[in-house]
């Protein structure tokens, strides 16, 4: 199914102590990849957004230009790789409510895709950011089933997460340490 | 580094009992992963192949049509998932040659990020299928990196393969049971 994709980000804008706004979740995400994997922490990739190729033309020998393609539904999640031998696989969404994280935010197969995952052994969880409080959370997937299996509401709220969840530290490198939260789970769980 | 990236696939020929003339690895290796995930036996999924979209056009509301956008070399393996609560990652390639596998075949970047993926207690491989002999192999990293790093030559003999890695089975459902492969290598290294 070819779905419309955003693809322009927000303008950047200059963050406050206590905001995110204009900061984006997938940038100071990908930096801490780089850093874990610059520092041989873990090895986490973001996996390239689907894409259907229709046309392609090739103006010289050994080039290819796309002319003709559209976005696909991703299968899976966003992001996976291996830290401290473990399989890791999360999705990560932002949020301007200041009440609530809509489960809207994910697909339905990101969802189940994560349910089978820690069914086979792995660590997949969520990455949910509160724009307006500059938080950022590492959210287990039983809270989101609490939620979205029992149809109680089509959210989850705040002060749940607030709760419940690991607050993900927030630095200059990495931006996002989710890690140290990963390290939790596995104590925890392992 | 946009590059130009083969999107014509060889046409469909009839298989003989000793070759694999006209039948195509990736799609063997999908269908084999999708018999695993139907029987809840592991999650692997091929990556999506990286594009670099340059022009969008919006024809209607809710429809994004990619106009013009470039091949992106890949930056890790193809396949990556989690069996057995082990992190799996894999690169598939195959070829015509009867007397050696080329290494040219794999980026530079590929084989170091396998290397690092076991060093993170991950279970790295190469597939190489030989398609005139019809044999579809599970190669240990050990063995790509006796000839890479040492300079050796440019290729791996076919009879070192032959003698040094796992034959996969070919079947019908699953058409290559990679699987049963690496429940070897984890009987030997786990």
């Amino acid at each position: 199914m070819a779905i419309n994709y955003p693809t322009k980000k927000t303008s950047y804008q200059k963050a406050t102590s206590t905001s995110r706004r204009g900061m984006i979740l997938e940038d100071d995400i990908n930096l801490s990849n780089e850093y874990y994997l610059a520092n041989n922490i873990a090895i986490i990739h973001k996996k390239p957004t689907p894409i259907v190729v229709v046309d392609v033309d090739y103006p010289s020998r050994n080039k290819a230009v796309i002319t003709k393609a559209f976005y696909k539904t991703p299968s899976t999640t966003d992001y996976n790789g291996v830290y401290r031998g473990y399989y890791i696989d999360f999705e990560a969404k932002e949020t301007t409510s200041k009440t609530s994280f809509p489960l809207k935010n994910f697909h339905e197969h990101q969802i189940s895709h994560l349910k089978s995952i820690i069914e086979h052994g792995g660590i997949g969880f969520l990455i949910i950011c509160f724009k307006e409080y500059g938080e950022v959370y590492l959210v287990e997937l039983d809270l989101v089933l609490k939620y979205h299996d029992l149809n109680l509401r089509k959210s989850i709220p705040y002060e749940e997460i607030k709760e419940k969840s690991y607050l993900i530290k927030d630095g200059y490198n990495p931006r996002l340490d989710y890690l140290k939260c990963v390290d939790e789970i596995i104590k925890k769980r392992f």
